[in-house]
């Protein structure tokens, strides 16, 4: 047991990562079955496709699962309301102040966690009595920070100045991240790509082969001006870079980026059109396999390097 | 004792970076005197300074030390054959192709090791018969790769796939980061920003000043177009953003960096108008020790890091 796995009542500290079109009820069981903690991820869910997503969830499991919430989204209160009324018992907030709904949450006695990309943010998640924070390095996929600080330099900054447990998100797709990132302080890691490339996510299967045969240098953190995306170069993407080069405005990017972007790449599988989300460490992701085995996988590894970092033979 | 204490002779996989301005021989002989591997950064360095840099180390100390030599050197027959005559052990090269020196170096007895960024060219410096490999992550300061990968997904993906030893670099300036580093598979780490800070490196007193006040974002990985290099923030950062809102070309951005701007920033202390290369890590550096003592802590802190792993409490 750490503070991480008391926290949410699981047997071991890895988090599947909530994202947008990739981890529905599927994903979420299965890595709660396995004995980590799955998340829903309700950014691409209208409130009644939440709802039922989180019934399946309940019948799937017994275990305890997640929704993550970005703050952003429209139809926030809805979602609460879905969130409170089955009952989900821990929520990830991200895309946002942590102050607008950690106090309300909690007094439904709701755990939630925060999904920060700085040290500062960080600060005030704990002032604002979220129960636990994700550090989400710049390699980490999706939407991210300005800072571009990385999860070597971000983790254990927070870890030693931060009281509340760490969780550790980016570039963490093996059993040997895991063991670094609790090196460096974490209590437990969030994972999305490698779940992504598993057989329980939603994304579509053109998006997993995408996935499973990048290569190193093939995302890129880009939009900063909007909203930071770390993002599979593609199409669209050099839709984008062009756009930069005729010096686009705010408003230019914005009307390329369009909506349904991430749906079109994600969940439909176009490759060439669509906003494909994933994170630096996919190049090193060579397979589709079940959410268990990749749970297992990374959970065995990380006994192993413990072991090996236990028997070092330096003095 | 591990592949790399082995191969260089040391008692402790430190490695010092060798960084221009800021590395001379009294930051080298301090390291390596206190059981690490010092290195003398050549790439500042006219032949008859290295010359003298490199007999002043002998006399401060009877251990290994070594020169780090940029191959894009344009004087870099003169520093070979100083360095040969001079029978330094140990040469780590960067910025530039592995193949030119690596048989010639090895034929007068020399370690060489080899600095790179990417998976593609670790591999490379295993072909040409490098020792070892430094991979550098995006959040290293100074010069870096167009790829952006991390520490966190760079070191693995080489360790699992590169049989030669990895020195870690990038984001590394405690003993929690080493040992993070090490469960990435690395045998040895380098650092760099943390001794640029230390009483002995020659950086002027403004610049390791100006570092251990950095905060969290304060460095950026820019000149994509030219060399990618990391530096602290400054007016003359601004001055490239604003060549970059000016849609200026490789001409116009080779001409406002000039000549002599790292000596300005670091070794003569403009923090103005000066390039001032350091890594991320830096806004995590506070106080100006000693390299005896920065050596120390790291270590301390590396073993009681391990010893926390060893203690962990989950099943």
């Amino acid at each position: 047991m750490n503070r991480i796995t008391k926290l949410f009542n699981i047997e071991f500290p890895i988090i599947q990562a909530g994202m947008v079109w990739c981890s529905g009820w599927e994903l979420a069981s299965s890595v709660s079955n396995s004995g980590g903690l799955g998340i829903i991820g309700a950014g691409s869910m209208y409130p009644n496709i939440l709802d039922s997503q989180i019934k399946k969830c309940k019948n799937a499991t017994k275990l305890p699962f997640g929704v993550n919430l970005p703050l952003l989204y429209p139809d926030i209160d809805k979602h609460i309301e879905i969130i409170i009324k089955n009952k989900v018992p821990i929520v990830f907030t991200s895309a946002g102040s942590p102050k607008r709904w950690t106090k309300f949450l909690k007094s439904h006695k709701i755990i939630i966690v925060h999904v920060v990309s700085s040290f500062d943010f960080a600060k005030k998640c704990q002032n604002e009595g979220v129960d636990a924070i994700v550090a989400e390095g710049f390699e980490a996929g999706g939407h991210n920070g300005r800072e571009e600080t990385t999860s070597m330099c971000l983790i254990p900054n927070i870890t030693t100045n931060i009281n509340i447990p760490t969780i550790a998100a980016g570039g963490i797709a093996s059993g040997k991240a895991m063991a670094a990132a609790f090196a460096l302080g974490a209590e437990g890691v969030q994972i999305g790509s490698r779940f992504v490339a598993s057989k329980e996510s939603s994304a579509h299967i053109n998006f997993k082969n995408a996935i499973i045969n990048s290569n190193e240098g093939d995302t890129s953190l880009t939009l900063k001006e909007l909203t930071p995306v770390r993002l599979l170069k593609n199409k669209f993407y050099d839709k984008i870079q062009n756009a930069y080069l005729k010096k686009s405005n705010i408003d230019q990017l914005n009307s390329l980026l369009g909506k349904g972007r991430a749906k079109k790449g994600m969940f439909e599988g176009d490759l060439e059109e669509g906003e494909l989300e994933i994170g630096q460490i996919s190049s090193t992701i060579n397979k589709i396999k079940s959410a268990s085995e990749i749970f297992d996988e990374i959970k065995n590894e990380f006994y192993l390097t413990l072991n090996n970092l236990n028997n070092l033979n330096i003095k």
